[in-house]
């Protein structure tokens, strides 16, 4: 029994050993990332010094600056720019609205939806009311022909992962123009894509058919959705918004990397979006990810780690409205040869991390190390199946072996601030931020130790 | 091997289709407390029309009779109160505290600890600057007598559980007043015990010695801490608080009730603190705890859940400053000879649910019922040994086989608000109080059903 023992022991023992070895090195990230941590600070400098940085604006190019500089600043073996194209949208003067509610004017809180047209002029029509999307499409047109609709479907409080609530409610922002046009409509408001009863309307992007007119769109607060949706008769909008198009602009993925030691020609890319909304900061939504990521690469380097691959932080441009960084980045380096075996994203938000969850055959890596022992300590469990994220997802095209992994904090806050004026650094909890750091360095590790 | 099969089907079947039970009702729980929960609105009410509450305050004894309403308004089986004493201290006039730094006063964020004597009039001395407890026991008396000893331990960041850091801070805050006394000092100050950098000063309790004088104590803010310690050279406070102790007066835990069906004399505590820190709203800490738990009573009872135990909330009354309601609750129920078998208790704030401690032996549960996989639905995971609470605790004397269970949410962002002017009712999430209610009923319901 003894020898039996014995053997065990020297069978494990260079598995426990390496195990061992990870959990130190684990330890030393996480210590790294809460005792001297930059990722706070990082996010503080982005939002406030550069604020919202919706593709194509000022805000946008001058975040090119800032992240080429910080990432400078750190002394990684390579910081550069890929170039693309991107569209143009500005809001142009606010928008506003108004309801006439017997004699009374009530105003709203209203943001076009990114890409709407405007309204041309103070435009204004009755009101008709559908739940969703498929009740629009099943209306009668003469019911909505020369009327303004409004979608006013809720989230669905009952999913616990708010993304899936957020998924379920997507096509009112996504195709609601379209379908409203189709019937005749002049315009489409719809209830702001939120988890909670607010004044904060949620813009975000929406689409338009080459064959349908194409009619203005905007989001309204949960609070005027509920406003509208108790009124007994009829309602009168009074509305007007000055967005406009323009023409595409150049702009860049902005890229670091530490050069790989033994396998420098095997890439893993992590990164997040650097574009936002033009409202807000463009904290959670993605300055958070965008910081974890080099925060990550920043811890690596601070505790002299020499990875085996290539460690490729990648700021994305343009995740919110066309995908052109993401789209850009997976023909360019599939057009230059590169070998991309891994890639993570981050673009959930800078909550308490929770898991990651993985495109590809999870189990790959799962029986390769013991993640749930490893990360058990720091509270994250979730190890699954689900998507890697909108700036990575087309390496898959490129790459069909490539694993992608998608960082999942917690979600129950995240639709709260999402594309809305509430997404602010004070919206971002110091601890919370740092531990998505620890948690994300940590996985990079191990992927590269595998 | 279908023969086989078909065996181990039928052997199963029973659990299978109790736990399938059990996950349906779990299901309906937690719609209830997203779709249609009140713990949001009552939370809203507890902190807004009553506001905090510190044991002996008028604010307390209004928070008793809202809470006799409010559960009489749900109608359940009794509601009743037990009448204990508990201590009466009372801030005051604000106090006040700066600084002189060469020729500019600055004024510092500066809040009394509960129990605290007054200054007896504006007091100054000079200040002399601990990191810790031990450094200040092991000083030479000389270098303390006649000075306000500053204590400025921080928070270890590296504690993944913030309870953990705050554990390890807190005897500053307790004993500090003891230790700096002996040893001649004038007063304490205490660098607040929290997570983050701020200007809120953090309030708590704190302890004095019969044997040794009794000198004033105050927290100050983490941001007036950082600006103490990088003083070079000598520092001269000037401070004044008028806070003074009262007589003993006539409080209650207030008590509801829904009579067990097969056992209605083996009962099932749960609860939380009905007081609070003077300053805030005691919106976390524990406003979150007690309507957590009345929400757990209603939800049971709105879906028509007939319980075979005695369903018990109790709302304590003094955890913060004497403990009369933990205490008094226990010797209370024993000598009516109540038999009691499972207390669980709500007092880390009304985040994100994580899981659930046990003071006992955990196994007892877990090999009756699969909690993990009953939880993973909804992202609930984590069951191990630890505390119950301040409140419960009592009753282990009084019930050695009694287990204890303590509510565990997500601890990131608690020690920003725990005690201080910001835990306010804006400072809990929907959402996050609503998934607590969930996870704390279904908790009562499997404890019910064992």
């Amino acid at each position: 029994m003894l020898k039996q023992n014995w053997i065990l022991i020297l069978i494990l023992l260079p598995f426990l050993e390496f195990s061992q070895n990870d959990s130190l090195f684990i330890r030393k990230i996480y210590d790294e990332c809460l005792e001297k941590g930059h990722s706070y600070e990082d996010l503080r400098s982005l939002c406030k010094e550069i604020g919202p940085r919706l593709s194509g604006s000022p805000q946008a190019q001058m975040s090119v600056f800032w992240s080429e500089e910080k990432m400078n600043s750190y002394g990684f073996d390579k910081v550069y720019k890929q170039e693309i194209k991107v569209p143009v949208w500005k809001r142009g003067n606010k928008e506003t609205a108004w309801i006439k509610k017997e004699k009374e004017w009530i105003p709203l809180h209203i943001l076009a939806l990114g890409g709407s047209v405007s309204t041309n002029g103070l435009l204004s029509g009755e009101l008709v009311i559908f739940q969703n999307l498929d009740e629009l499409k099943k209306a009668n047109p003469k019911n909505v022909e020369g009327k303004i609709v409004f979608l006013n479907q809720t989230f669905d409080q009952k999913d616990i992962n708010t993304f899936k609530a957020y998924g379920g409610c997507y096509s009112i922002r996504g195709e609601g123009a379209i379908e409203g046009a189709k019937k005749g409509a002049k315009g489409v408001l719809i209830r702001s894509l939120a988890s909670g009863i607010d004044t904060h309307p949620h813009t975000g992007s929406m689409h338009y058919d080459d064959n349908v007119k194409k009619i203005p769109a905007a989001a309204v607060s949960t609070s005027d959705a509920e406003l509208l949706q108790n009124i007994i008769g009829k309602i009168e909008l009074f509305w007007e918004m000055d967005c406009f198009s323009g023409e595409e602009v150049t702009s860049y993925n902005v890229i670091a990397e530490i050069t790989g030691t033994k396998l420098p020609n095997e890439i893993i890319t992590f990164g997040g979006h650097l574009d936002s909304w033009d409202v807000g900061e463009g904290a959670h939504d993605d300055g958070a990810g965008v910081i974890h990521c080099l925060e990550a690469l920043r811890v690596l380097k601070a505790l002299n780690y020499k990875p085996q691959h290539t460690l490729r932080v990648v700021f994305f441009m343009n995740e919110e409205n066309g995908n052109k960084g993401g789209l850009g980045y997976a023909e360019w380096v599939k057009n230059k040869g590169e070998k991309h075996i891994f890639a993570l994203e981050s673009d959930r938000g800078g909550f308490t991390p929770k898991g990651f969850s993985c495109d590809g055959n999870f189990n790959l890596i799962k029986e390769k190390i013991n993640l749930y022992s490893l990360y058990k300590p720091y509270e994250v469990y979730e190890f699954e199946k689900g998507y890697g994220g909108v700036d990575i997802n087309p390496l898959k095209k490129m790459y069909p072996d490539i694993l992608l992994f998608g960082f999942v904090p917690d979600s129950q806050r995240y639709f709260d601030f999402h594309h809305a004026e509430s997404d602010v650094f004070e919206a971002v909890n110091k601890r919370e931020l740092e531990l998505g750091c620890a948690a994300i360095t940590s996985f990079i590790y191990l992927l590269d130790n595998l």
